[in-house]
């Protein structure tokens, strides 16, 4: 069984906290941009009914996927019809136990409530000859918080899970969310997370000048780690549970 | 003529800092990782010689290609037989007056210097199945740095002989290089870069988690900025002036 506790998860899921700060950060030196989100404005040939930010996903995830990206079991990808690796990539045994791991998917809930997060981040306008950089930027934001919130729905999951079998043997086979969601949440860990990432989006923009950074209010990103963050990773937890082999 | 001045240039620049700091501390937070630096050793099939690093810049470039990427008179690629855009790119007078802008190229000399980085910032070693997102990071910073570099020399360089025409005009008609290298060095704006360069390095990683982020040492970016990113940008605003119309 691979070795995975719960210290070890949670430090991966802090260690993510600082990529997905940068790439919000990275993505805020573009104003919102309405035209990139507007089906059938996207500018190129033959792309039908596609906004740009789909168009530059999905050419992203078709690349990512021929370099095996979505063989980890915490990636998902946001579009589909998809290739196969040209690579082999090897993946040892993860200590995740459930057959339809795939099946465990939020990118739609991650998607609206990026776009709801934008308008709150971004100055409101748009950048002449910068649609391209912001979707760009759009995309590696949204892979960043994918890659939390589905890997922390997996593998605190299955911590827990570990930590305590027969109870939650119990619950799953009665199928017994709220009371599944009680055991999972802890709220002094969740506290610390918002702690923590207020912090780091005032330090990483310590330095910075103002006249032309746009600089992101960390509220704004506690709220979104507050409202969105930590409840899709519980949801994520608990479909993982109801999914877990018994 | 567009709107440049020395003081929004050097702003602009400024502002490119937290993108390099950030896309070298995620790059950081994977090994080095040498096989994906090996030819012929990416693992897939029929690519031939490549290496997967190599593969993983000309596929992101193949894309950026076609979403317009290099349409940007800053943005310079690092493989060739790229495709024309597929969507329409307006960009409008830049205020760069050179006929032979992307001559002025850069790439190979900034891929030098960031391989030549990696092992000092890296742990030395091998990430089993990452090896992907290591060579996806590797993309990023390696875009970051160009931009600043070309974006720097070739509009610095405008700036600088629009404040003093004359002058420049005969240093380029005498081909005087080292004149004109006195002439655009500031070593005060140089301090100023490195020493602010050091802080945004210690700020954005300030409330790390050191048992699972590897942190950057500002020396080491200091460093690199002082041997190549300023360098190289100087080596550009030469290019750049025995390119300019007169």
């Amino acid at each position: 069984m691979a070795e995975i506790t719960l210290l070890s998860i949670a430090e991966r899921l802090e260690g993510f906290e600082e990529t997905i700060v940068f790439k919000l950060i990275d993505r805020a030196q573009y104003k919102t941009n309405p035209p990139v989100y507007k089906q059938g404005k996207s500018g190129f040939k033959n792309a039908g009914d596609a906004s740009l930010f789909e168009l530059r996903l999905h050419n992203q995830e078709l690349m990512d996927a021929r370099f095996g990206r979505f063989c980890a079991p915490e990636e998902r990808a946001f579009t589909g019809r998809l290739p196969k690796p040209h690579r082999g990539v090897t993946i040892g045994d993860t200590g995740l136990r459930c057959k339809n791991l795939k099946a465990i998917n939020f990118t739609a809930e991650i998607l609206a409530a990026y776009k709801d997060l934008l308008p709150r981040i971004c100055v409101h306008g748009i950048d002449k000859g910068n649609f391209g950089s912001s979707v760009e930027n759009d995309v590696y934001a949204l892979q960043a918080i994918s890659r939390r919130v589905h890997y922390g729905a997996l593998y605190v999951a299955e911590c827990k899970f570990r930590d305590n079998p027969e109870k939650y043997r119990g619950l799953i086979k009665a199928k017994n969310v709220d009371e599944m969601l009680a055991l999972l949440t802890r709220k002094e860990v969740e506290d610390a997370i918002i702690a923590r990432v207020r912090e780091k989006v005032a330090y990483a923009q310590a330095r910075v000048n103002r006249r032309v950074r746009t600089v992101l209010d960390p509220d704004c990103i506690v709220r979104f780690y507050r409202e969105h963050v930590i409840p899709l990773t519980k949801k994520g937890e608990i479909a993982y549970l109801l999914n877990r082999n018994l």
